[in-house]
This record gives C-alpha cells, structure tokens and sequence, in this order.
C-alpha cells in the first residue's frame, strides 16, 4: 500500500520534475520510525480513524522538532474539517498530558478539585467559588490564564490585589495547596508542553475552532493537575467562544467523554454568556466584586454570579461527596458564606500569595480611577441586549486589557454594570458607571459602551442562567 | 465580522493564556494589506467560496515568503479536502501563470501547440508526435520534465542520445522553436515560480493527489508556454496517477474548463494505463522505439503506442486546423512517416540541440546493456495484468531512474516487452527481455517483473486505448 502511494506521488513528480527536486530535500521522513507523518496527515485527511500509537506520534514528533510546522499545521487543518471520534480525542488528550509533568498531591487525602471556564466577560466565578470549596476541604490546586486583547484573564485580576504574586515556584505551591487548600498560579513550562506547541501552531494557521481540538487541549492542562473532580463551565451565547447552543452542549459532552476514557470525574455545565456576569468588568473592580460575594452581599444585578458560583462549587461538593445533594451542597455554601470562612479562605490564599488581604475589607487600597462616566439611558424600556463582547472591547479600550503582549494593564479602569438584560430603564437612568484615567481612550470606548445596549418596548424574560448540567 | 472573528479567538486565548503569547508573537499578519491570510484559510475551511483577489493574495504573498509555510500549507490541505470551484481553479492557474514570465512567439506566424501527459510507464508519445507536428507545420515549444523513482522522465530518455542536450538558454530556444519547428528543454525558473513553490509544500505536507490542485498545477506551466493549443493526455487506471476512471475524467473536465475561462484551446485524452505503452521501458530503450515508430516500424506489442501517439497528434492538427477532421489528420501523418519527413525533423531536432543524429539510425552509438535476460512464461493462458507500477519498479532497480536526486541514470538498462494484455502465452515464451548491467539487481529487479504477470484461462480482451476526448 505504502508502495503504491509513493508511486503515486512520483507519477505527479513526473510530471513536475523540478519541484519535485525542490521538494525532496525539504522532506522530514524518519526512516528509523514505524510510522511517516505523510501516511498520517494522509489518513486524517481522508477521515480514516487514527490509533493510540499514530496519535502518540504525531504529537511526541511534533513536540520534539521532529515533525515540521507546515506538516504539523496541515495535520490539524485536517482535523479540524474532519473532526476526530472520541477515542481519537481521548488518545490526543492523554498524548498531550504526559507530553509534560503531572501533578501528585499524594501527602493530600483530601479531594483534589478544579474548575475551568471556556471564558465569558466578567467570570470571576473562580475567585468566588476556589476558596468556597477550599474552607469545606477541598483542594484547589487552580493554573489559570492572562488576559488578552478586549477581555482580562484570572491572574491579571489577582495582581490587581498589592502585593499578589501569580508566580510561585513548584514546591511552594504545592505546600500551598496543602495548607491553605487553593492556590491560584499561572501556567507552568511542565504542564502539557506539547497542548502550548501545538495551540501556538493553530492560532497562527487557522484550525482554533475545532470542538475536539478545543476540548482535548483544555483537558490536557487540567487533567495534567492531577485532579479527582474537574468542573467545566461551558459558556454560550453572543459573549461565548462557542455562540452557539448545539455545538457548546457538544464541546460540554466532548470534554465529558474524555474524563471517562481517561478516569477523571469530569462535570460540564452550560451557562449563558449574552451579558457579562455579575456587575463588574476590569481587574480591581472585579476582585472587588468577589469579594462581595464571598462576604454574602448581592445586589439584584449580581444575582447571576452568585448564583453561578454557588452551582459549580455545589458541583465540585456533590462529586467529591462532600454533599449528598445540591440543597445539602447549597446549605453548606451558605453556611461558610454566612459564617465568614470563605472570606477568610479568600484573604488567607491572598495573604499567602504576598497580596495585602486588608485590601478586601478596605477597597480603596486598590488601584482607583481618576474619573467615573455615567452612561444613561436615552431611552425608556427593556432591555434587549447588552453586549458582553462591546462591553469587554469597551473596557480593553481604556486598558483593562494587553492589546499585545507588552502593553500594561490599568487595574483600575472598567465599568459597573447598573442595568442587565429584562430590566427596565427610564430616560436618565444610569446604566453604567465607567471608571476611566485618559480622555481620550473613554471617547473610543464610549461608543462600544453605547452600543452594547439593545432596547425593546415589550417586557423581554432574562435569559436562563444554567442551561444544562451534563455528569 | 472580523473584529468579532478577533474577539472569538481572544477568548480560546484567554483559556490558553501562555500559548496565546507564544503564538503571537509569531504571528505573520500584513497590517498594511487589506487581506489577512488567516482570514483566507478560514474562508476556505468553511467552504467558502474564494474572490480572485483572495486568491492572487494566497500566491503572490506565499510567493514573496510573506505567508509562512506552516499557513499556507493549512490552506492547501484546507483546498484539498473542501476542493474548489471552476472559477477558483482558473483563478488560481492564472495567478501561477503570471507569477513568472509568459512566453511569447511574436515573430511565430504557425500555431503553437503542446501535450502534456499525466504520467505513465513506457509513455514516448511526446518523442513522437513533437515530430510530427512539427514536420506538419506547427510549432511545438515543449517544457519538459525529468523522472524520479521508478520512472524515467522525457528529459532523461533524450539524454541518452549521445550529445543531448535539455539545458537551452532563452534565446536558443526560441530560436530552435522558429526554425526547427520543436525543441524540447526542461523547466527554468522562470517558469510559474509560484506553482514550483507550493507544489513544493504540497508534496511534504500531504495535499497532493487533489484534482484542483493537480489542474492547475499542469495548467499554470503549460499555459505559461504561450499555447494556442495543449493536448492533455490524461491517463487512467493501475499505472496511472489517477487509478480511478471518474476522477481521471473530472481531472480532464477540469483541465479543459481552465483553458475556456483562460482562452486558451485545451483538448483532453483519456487513455488506458493499465500496461506499459509500446514494447520499451528504459532510457535508450525508448529512443530507440520512438525512432522506429517514426520511421513507420511498428509491431503488434506497439500499436498502442503508435494509435496513441498519432491521435494526440491529430488532435493539435484539428484544433489548430491544420486537418479538417480526424481522417485528414491521421491521412496527414501517415504521409509525414512514409515520406520520412517527420523521422527527418526528429534527427533535426536532436541535432539542433547537440545530439547525434546518426545514432537514430545506428542503434549501436547508444549506450548498451551488457546482459540481456529473457523472462519466460511458467504457465499458459491469456495474459490478464501486466502491471504498470511493477515493470516501473523492476526497470528502476536495475538504475534505469533515479531513487535519490543525486543518483546518476543508467540510460542502457530496461526491459523490452513482448507479451501484453490479450495475448495468449505458451509455458516457455519470451515474456520480457531485461538488459542489465548488475547481477545483483537483477536478482532484486525480477520478482517485480515476475509479479507484474497474471495469466487467466479464458481470453481477455485488449484494454480501449481511447476511452474518451474532451473538447
């Protein structure tokens, strides 16, 4: 067969003889190997199922400088089109794990817990929701991502904490976990290093948007932390990665079956992502608002992320049977919220960390704007939309975002969000408070903030929180 | 929907925040440019029908190395599995086309003509018809190529005839078109450089065998010759590039609707290639056949390379009107071989570009093997496969055609046959005679032969030669 298929090329090599001597030399076979990259890239493109062991090569090779980019890219573009069954994902997820370190918290009896968000504006489910499930024994061992661009990411918003350092070596970190029960740091060189190589290679030559590519590289870090239980929070909607519905629920039951094959406890929920989440968007502002939440204070407009961060933490507690079930996993959230020992969870990671964790009880030690905005309403009735992705475009334009990767952030600046989706508003109600430190950057974003609001004069129903919990 | 394409993959950075840094700093975007490739290749993913802008974009910036080569090789594979329509096939010729030079034969009043074939074993057809149409007052200006592998390629069967030379400069070669009527030289850089580029890419990053590609690969060279006419002989079955008979008929249909969109007249041949065509595969071997068939020699094992030759020929004498129909071609030709004048303008030919004529006429002045095998038949019957790919393989280990770029031709060696397909055997016939200069590859070289026979006990009828001409 393999015969064959060199004839074949060689015929058209015939007929274009000199590119073929141009061609040849560039060519990478590994002679020494039971397996060509040619015969692989050629199956996936002609949708033939992949084994363990082609999966394992291509992404060992790959990792290794063995297999070149413009082959690799080719690969992927590939998959993308024609996708990849579950046990090709699951293989390229296990491949991409033990590409690098996996986490053993073996000296931890407790449960080993995480949540992952396929990313929203105004998601600070995390910060809320790791040091609630922390102060109830579990451990949450949480490497998250910056921001880029219009939308800012967990570990920006933790530095906007004085003093707060994302980076902490191995050792110390792990000790953290143990002693504190979470620890939030940024992505390692050990985790997944081949996922990095792979995801830097697609962004570049357009195969980003692929469900099995998409799922297998989130997994491949989380499940690299060594977890027992892995939440993953699914967004949907206009402000979402994946807009629409059918093919979140399928990213959601693609990530679902790869912790099956691979025995990790994995539970998907879908929620929406139309408007921001909770009021807030911007660093301080945002840690701020955890805060709040975590101290048991909500206004109506934050009803959302309380409620959110509440589920996925009840997720996290029903799995580990820390709960027996979700009213059990609600009243315990209530209780450490009540009590005060979330809040004091959050303050001790902070303080651990090197952050100020007076900063939580006196919020004027953060970054503050100069100038606040009030954007009201020129219209009365309901409102229809409010767009997250011109929120966060908005919000990156006063420079609560890198636009690339050497810009600096402005923890200060953002907005607070007034009114939400089936609220109803009067000429002059105030529907944002934008907080600002440059003229200039509030006229560009002013327009993105102003556009965000869509209104309608029937009553418009709020959008449905939690659309699907898939176990 | 650009600017939401952005937001769409900020947000997969955001849940992959370290590769979203490594991989842009990579990135290759043409700000100052109203297109951005990676908007292209997700163009094409999507099946997304491409403008000619885009396209001329994809060329001319891959061209420049303003597209990288792991980009454009996910846009080729992304082309290959999508395919592309006849508007975007002959967008894509004519940007090959003209990023080299065009030929043009201002001072050339006759018809420029040319054929092309797809590739086949034992296929002298050009060596022949070149000749002929020439001798009949076109003019053939043919850009050939060289063999790798297990086959030989034109230019390499010329260069057996001691002298030969395929290296022309420009002016030579023009010259030589004018006033021999044919020359035939291999590929200069000038050439569709734009084509030799991302064939290049396509042949290690597993894009090759796709019709559009294929298409406009061939078309973008050939037409950049300056053609009032091409023939294309596209060959079909076990031999062939395109072993599969309806895809070797999309692959002339699409040939032929690139010549309509690019006004220039295409014509295409199906033909069988099932079996070698004629008696000779070999370097010297095939000159030698090619001399005899124009001197009007021709045994039964050579009708098909004969019947062939003379109907592609007949087709550029009707296209160019040069015959009124086939019976006045085929009565033209039949009177260029008796007269000797198309024999003649071969010798011409080979001695206006530094060959010897006398050895067409003196086989001995050819290089020789030094031992002959003579394979006989082990069974009798009805000759039922005689295997293209094999009788290929086994004349390329004896070194009749390069494995590597750096071997050198063994231009004496190949194998002459005289029992093909239909033909009924006793135990004990002549099958192949093999000349080889090297026992041990003999050794090697002979299951192939012997494997590339299959006998059957009823009567197999001859393969149609023709099996279908588009114009």
């Amino acid at each position: 067969m393999s015969y064959l298929k060199n004839i074949l090329v060689l015929f058209t090599l015939l007929a274009t003889p000199f590119m073929a001597l141009a061609s040849n030399t560039e060519a990478k076979h590994l002679e020494d190997s039971s397996f060509r990259i040619l015969d692989i890239i050629a199956k996936k493109r002609d949708n033939i199922e992949l084994t363990q062991k082609e999966i394992n090569y291509f992404v060992q090779e790959y990792s290794k400088g063995n297999i070149v980019d413009y082959q690799a890219s080719s690969f992927l573009m590939a998959t993308f089109i024609n996708g990849m069954s579950a046990d090709e994902i699951s293989f390229l997820t296990d491949s991409m794990i033990h590409s690098g370190s996996v986490m053993k918290f073996d000296d931890i009896k407790e449960p080993i817990v995480d949540k992952h968000s396929t990313g929203g504006v105004g998601d600070k489910t995390s910060l809320i929701l790791a040091p609630i499930c922390a102060s109830l024994g579990l451990k949450v061992p949480m490497i998250s991502g910056r921001g880029l661009g219009h939308t800012g990411g967990t570990l920006d918003k933790l530095e906007s904490i004085p003093g707060f350092k994302v980076d902490q070596d191995f050792d110390s970190y792990k000790r953290l976990v143990k002693d504190v029960g979470v620890c939030i740091i940024g992505q390692t060189k050990d985790i997944a290093p081949a996922d990095k190589k792979i995801y830097a290679l697609r962004d570049v030559s357009g195969s980003v948007e692929s469900i099995p590519l998409i799922a297998s590289s989130i997994m491949s870090k989380k499940m690299a932390e060594g977890l027992d239980v892995l939440v993953m929070d699914v967004k949907t909607g206009k402000g979402a990665f994946i807009k629409e519905y059918d093919k979140s629920l399928k990213l959601a039951q693609t990530m679902l079956n790869i912790g099956k094959k691979l025995n990790t406890k994995v539970i998907a929920v879908v929620s929406d992502m139309n408007q921001p989440l909770g009021m807030c968007v911007g660093n301080s502002l945002e840690i701020i608002e955890s805060a709040q939440i975590l101290k048991g204070d909500c206004l109506p407009a934050q009803e959302d992320l309380q409620t959110l961060s509440f589920k996925l933490a009840a997720q996290m507690l029903i799995a580990t049977n820390k709960a027996f079930d979700e009213q059990d996993a609600m009243d315990k959230i209530s209780k450490v919220i009540e009590d005060g020992s979330a809040f004091e969870k959050f303050k001790q990671m902070v303080e651990a960390q090197g952050g100020n964790p007076k900063s939580l009880d006196d919020y004027s030690l953060f970054p503050a704007a100069n100038y606040k905005y009030i954007l009201k309403a020129e219209n009365s009735g309901y409102i229809k939309t409010l767009d997250a992705l011109k929120i966060a475009k908005g919000s990156s334009i006063l420079g609560g975002s890198r636009q690339t990767i050497d810009d600096t952030i402005d923890f200060s600046v953002g907005t607070i969000i007034y009114k939400k989706i089936g609220d109803f508003v009067q000429i002059g109600d105030a529907l944002l408070e934008i907080h600002y430190n440059d003229k200039n950057k509030l006229k560009n974003a002013l327009s993105f903030f102003e556009d965000a609001y869509r209104f309608d004069n029937s009553e418009v129903t709020k959008p449905i929180l939690i659309k699907e919990i898939l176990k």
